[in-house]
């Protein structure tokens, strides 16, 4: 049925409970989505600037030829055999660099591919301790739901014990050009849990940064930290889930833009454009001492549907140059936002690397204090306007800009334009 | 590509790791499914006596209509409003009986809605203990798989301390026809974790017990066990992934059948026919607790495609009668089974509702020894022949027969005549 935005919500409240959040004060209804595009239910057109999940465009005619062409052939499980899974996962640790990074698990989610994760590393290193930054997320298990300190979870069958963090980089507050200082945070807490009961396992980090604000820091900076973590014999897990398959344009892997070889990559949301894949890499011994301690099987997990829907994506990257385009198109923006910056006195700083860039708001360049009350009423009246981003970062002030991939430069002038105008707008009315 | 079994076989060890398992000796290469029929490579048809996934039929036209058209038009996510998810949701609580099962939580995998459903126990209850059978499996997450003691993880961030067992039913070596000695045994384990530090959260089961062998149990079996539960101030969770949607003939959920109102219902496999759906459906107190302790969001949990795939199940599962097909195709089994008992010396049992039925193969009905190696050469036997079926239950010696729901009288004539000829030729060689 159609309803309207009160009935959707007060239905909302109703059948999924309390704390479903929407994006923006004026919450989407959004019925339709093609490319860079979306509708919604009044038929307005939105640029998408957010939505990373849809990686090759929404819709996207490939993928969804595919997952219609497999699923009306054949949808089981890898209990049977299929050339589907192995055609794939030899295309997807094909575009990885290291040789250690040969082997896959496929789940259906970017959480249960860290869930994973974590087992591999406690199965590997036979300890518990865990490290993140203190303004990630990766997931929603029991046990990944405990690596998001922003949001600490009031319960979780005690497995807050084993997680320790560290502070997010910050390089416009606390620079760190060659990641020394992370590294030593890092050793800090490795120090603490190997005192402790725990132990050390693992590391785990998106190698860009996205939720902490993809701090700008140099190809490389990941180096001195992965060393800690070899030295102290644990594992080093690269979440890709955002920062993979191009995103930063100028590496298909944020780790190999970083530097580093993890042991462990995790991948989910924009896989498969959205269907629902996730999986992760590693070398094969890793995957086997996982194997060996939990007879893993997944139902859905690397079905003939979900291969066939995450191998168009890898073409769809291929055949369209997307992350070129990233490359591109993403320069582009960050020139358009460094001009912007020029104009306009809150933009404290401007950051990123292919499709995702952004700027962080401030009230003041000198003591670089966030604009985060004013940074939400962008995002409103970007929306209001007819472009979709958001916000992130520990202060939720850094504008989120992270597009489908096949956004163009043309794009970028529309979203520039209107962000040129929101910001003199939000600056009069200050 | 295409590859030969042997070459599938090697290539699946390289790419995705040790402990991968097949079905069958010679494990099956399927490349086509359409009703209850699979091919394989060799354009070899089978009757799919086994597979409960493609719940309204492999490739089942509606579901693939339905796929097609929602993910060429929208994919997205929660954030933003849709119908799609509130329709599907009020649908879905609209065929459960209790208006106490009135919110649900939509995810990806039955993994995920169980993860889900034991941490609203802990949320609720503040207690942590949770109890299970000893021959069940309910899902890979660090904390769910923690659940199957027949398959004791190597690892598990010490969770097994939350973990205690009761001996699975067993209606043909342990009759308890009115679940009072089940039901004794869970409030052992209810008054040890009570002794001990954490306390008494939850019995997960499933409520007809298919892993367990799907004893032979009157309707309300479940009924002492649930007051045991209450009394107690722990919540009752059924598991039903396997046996819900109709399976069972008689009732559209097993815990209907047998007599109770569970604080929490888990979803899978069958929900969108193979599109990785999951689900957890409870009273909105339960769902408000779990929501106030974790900020909850999956990322393609309820999305469009997903919604419109699980939605099309429940459309065709009423327009094609498929409940009422199971019940009716169930008995004529039924009826056959027995039929092959009084032929057979090596059936000592035949049990089962609807579409999940099945025979306990004994080497001797007086003891009841399982026949346990004849069993899985039946299942060989039968995969030659082109049937497919499989084997479960604590001794695996319970041919296991759960095929799609649109399973003919006549498919079922085809499956038993082909085990009437395999039985013998079995006995005739042993």
């Amino acid at each position: 049925m159609a309803r309207n935005t009160q009935d959707l919500l007060s239905d909302r409240a109703r059948l999924l409970g309390p704390n479903v959040a929407t994006f923006y004060d004026d919450p989407l209804h959004i019925v339709r989505g093609e490319g860079v595009w979306l509708w919604d239910a009044a038929g307005r057109r939105y640029l998408d600037c957010y939505n990373n999940v849809p990686h090759v465009g929404h819709c996207n005619p490939r993928v969804v030829e595919a997952i219609c062409r497999q699923a009306g052939t054949l949808n089981t499980h890898t209990r049977y055999l299929h050339d589907g899974i192995l055609d794939y996962v030899e295309r997807l640790t094909g575009t990885m660099a290291a040789a250690s990074l040969n082997t896959a698990v496929l789940t259906c989610t970017g959480s249960e591919a860290n869930d994973i994760a974590l087992r591999m590393a406690e199965a590997v290193t036979g300890k518990r301790g865990i490290i993140a930054t203190d303004a990630t997320y990766h997931g929603n298990t029991s046990l990944v739901s405990q690596l998001s300190q922003s949001n600490v979870p009031q319960v979780g069958f005690g497995l807050e014990q084993y997680f320790r963090f560290v502070p997010a980089p910050d390089s416009l507050r606390h620079p760190d050009p060659d990641g020394r200082l992370f590294a030593a945070s890092v050793a800090d807490q490795i120090s603490a849990l190997e005192g402790e009961g725990p132990g050390f396992a693992a590391l785990l980090v998106c190698p860009y940064f996205l939720n902490e604000g993809f701090p700008d820091h140099p190809d490389g900076w990941l180096k001195p930290t992965a060393e800690v973590v070899r030295k102290a014999g644990g594992l080093l897990i690269c979440d890709e889930v955002q920062s993979g398959f191009g995103r930063t344009g100028t590496h298909f892997w944020a780790h190999e833009k970083m530097g580093v070889v993890p042991d462990v990559v995790t991948l989910g949301k924009p896989m498969a454009n959205g269907h629902p894949v996730g999986g992760v890499v590693a070398d094969r011994d890793i995957v086997a001492a996982f194997r060996n301690g939990y007879r893993y099987f997944n139902t859905f997990g690397g079905n003939p549907v979900s291969c066939a829907a995450a191998m168009a994506v890898l073409e769809e990257m291929d055949e369209a140059k997307l992350m070129e385009n990233a490359r591109l198109v993403g320069e582009y923006a960050k020139h358009r936002l460094r001009a912007l910056r020029e104009k306009h006195a809150v933009i404290g700083d401007v950051r990123g690397s292919g499709l995702i860039f952004g700027a962080e708001l401030v009230l003041d360049r000198a003591t670089h204090q966030p604009a985060s009350a004013l940074t939400d009423r962008v995002i409103n009246e970007m929306r209001a306007r007819g472009i979709i981003l958001s916000k992130l970062g520990r202060h939720k002030n850094t504008l989120k800009i992270r597009p489908p991939m096949p956004f163009s430069a043309q794009n970028a002038d529309l979203l520039f334009d209107t962000l040129d105008e929101v910001l003199g707008a939000v600056a009069a009315s200050a």
